[in-house]
């Protein structure tokens, strides 16, 4: 449980324009807020549109509370007068724009928001922010999937940026193409299909790789993903399917040339008998290393840092 | 206000691993987690710690509330006995770590937990995240803050990042020697020095620049700093003398080539007497333009983009 309002989620000028706008008059002014890109990133064609929804859920919440409305004026960013208004503030206007998952070019407005100059200024960084960092995800997501062709792609980036940002980034993934995500809060707030079995501590905490594998199959069933590159990936896929047997779902690779070694893998689950075991390759992806991935005998993709940090680009420059 | 549980905040697998390794025992297995990086960044020599308070405010609240036992237990992502032991949980180990504000290098750990497997799992995901982007920041910041030598830097990048990384950056970005934040939120949450006067939407929705600069100087005084970048600066320059006075705290230019903008404001607001009047710049600054910047006549820089992505490093790899 924490504490925040929206509205403090902001650049202090938003306040003090405010205030002063609100002294002289221009905070009644009619505006229109325009929220577009002026360039998209270096090589891209098309950027994807999300955050809207939780730009939807940030409104409803969008009020300052005696605590917000106290340090407001303990800091003297506004005056006693401002403060009468900003207990009253109710958004007024319209806001208008794009559909989440709908690509957007530069100088096109992917939000508009119409209303005063009082209550417009009030919404611009908390909106700008929202959509710089889901957008840059999205769009990230899309080129991503694009290159997986109809190969599932997963998030796993929730531990490479901040633990907000990781919950906005799952989101942001699946509007842009991505089948799931790790991440337990996302799944939770959104609904989004949660997945994740086991990472190489827990084949280290236990006294060897067959007991690690015992264990995660009595408790998640045979149809678990075990990882096997901990020790010796051949060795390990040979355990695997001894203990789980040719039913066994899935096995992941985390490091190592993920194309060759899918093909090695591939080669003696069948051998094994194993021919409907799925292989789920995850280690530092990008959209071009998927791309170089297409004819190894991959499954599905774990995709983490680059999905987060979107691909290079980080923000939109909105 | 919103309801969350930073345990929640977590990688599925870090749940399921728990409940296997409670079913075979391992759970009670003692362990060290140390989280450290195998690399800088490209060029960098050193990396600056930062997120370590916010782990212990997080860890103060790391529990799980009724509403997150349903789903891990409706989800099946944990069995009835590992709900029960959720129910109890209380870590019991301990965190020893560098302080916030050091400097860290490959493959020493910047944080070691000590505890049973079952706790440090839980742990794992929260803890990268957390650090993996306020070190990022952290770094990023204390590069620029050498670049800008003795001139204070100042956060204003909120807009370019998810609205809750925008809080943890500008408390990062003071950890790395940043003197202040736009941010009101980090302001208030973390004691912080609040900046900020006013944007070109604040001239725009003006009938004209001077009335623009009227009426912000009646709200916050003399001591403001003027946006003059909005139509000409030589005019704006003259205009913001003419209406406050050779008193003027400040001017702020936000475009175009700012070292040789810099030097020309400088020459003007002395020629008019305003030889006390500070020249903030801002517009997406990075450290190589800080560096570019010092033999310019500049007073103060406000950082955005770059700080919060930290300077093409997003992540810390950990």
């Amino acid at each position: 449980m924490v504490d925040y309002s929206p509205a403090m989620m902001t650049d202090m000028y938003e306040y003090t324009m405010l205030d002063a706008a609100l002294k002289d008059g221009t905070a009644n002014r009619k505006c229109v807020f325009e929220i577009f890109t002026r360039h998209l990133p270096e090589g891209r064609r098309y950027g994807v549109v999300a955050g809207t929804g939780r730009i939807l859920d940030a409104l409803e919440r969008f009020h300052l509370d005696d605590d917000d409305l106290r340090f407001l004026s303990d800091r003297k960013i506004v005056s006693a007068e401002t403060i009468a208004w900003l207990e009253r503030f109710h958004f007024s206007g319209s806001i208008k724009g794009y559909r989440e998952g709908e690509m957007f070019f530069p100088n096109s407005p992917v939000l508009q928001v119409e209303g005063t100059f009082g209550e417009c200024t009030l919404l611009e960084t908390l909106l700008l922010s929202i959509l710089n960092y889901d957008c840059a995800v999205a769009s990230a997501a899309s080129r991503m999937v694009t290159a997986a062709k109809d190969r599932p792609c997963m998030d796993m980036g929730g531990r490479r940026t901040n633990e907000w940002s990781a919950v906005a980034a799952s989101r942001a993934a699946v509007v842009g193409g991505f089948q799931g995500t790790a991440n337990l809060l996302a799944a939770q707030l959104y609904g989004l299909k949660a997945i994740g079995t086991a990472a190489h501590c827990f084949t280290l905490v236990h006294d060897s790789e067959r007991d690690a594998f015992i264990s995660q199959i009595n408790a998640l069933g045979k149809n678990t993903t075990l990882l096997v590159d901990t020790y010796n990936i051949e060795e390990a896929v040979k355990t695997a399917v001894e203990v789980a047997g040719p039913e066994l779902g899935g096995v992941r690779i985390d490091s190592g040339d993920l194309a060759a070694l899918a093909q090695r893998v591939r080669n003696q689950l069948d051998a094994l008998g194993a021919t409907n075991t799925k292989i789920t390759v995850t280690n530092d992806l990008d959209e071009y290393a998927l791309a170089a991935l297409q004819t190894a005998p991959v499954d599905s993709y774990g995709v983490g840092t680059r999905l987060v940090t979107g691909s290079g680009a980080p923000t939109c420059a909105m």
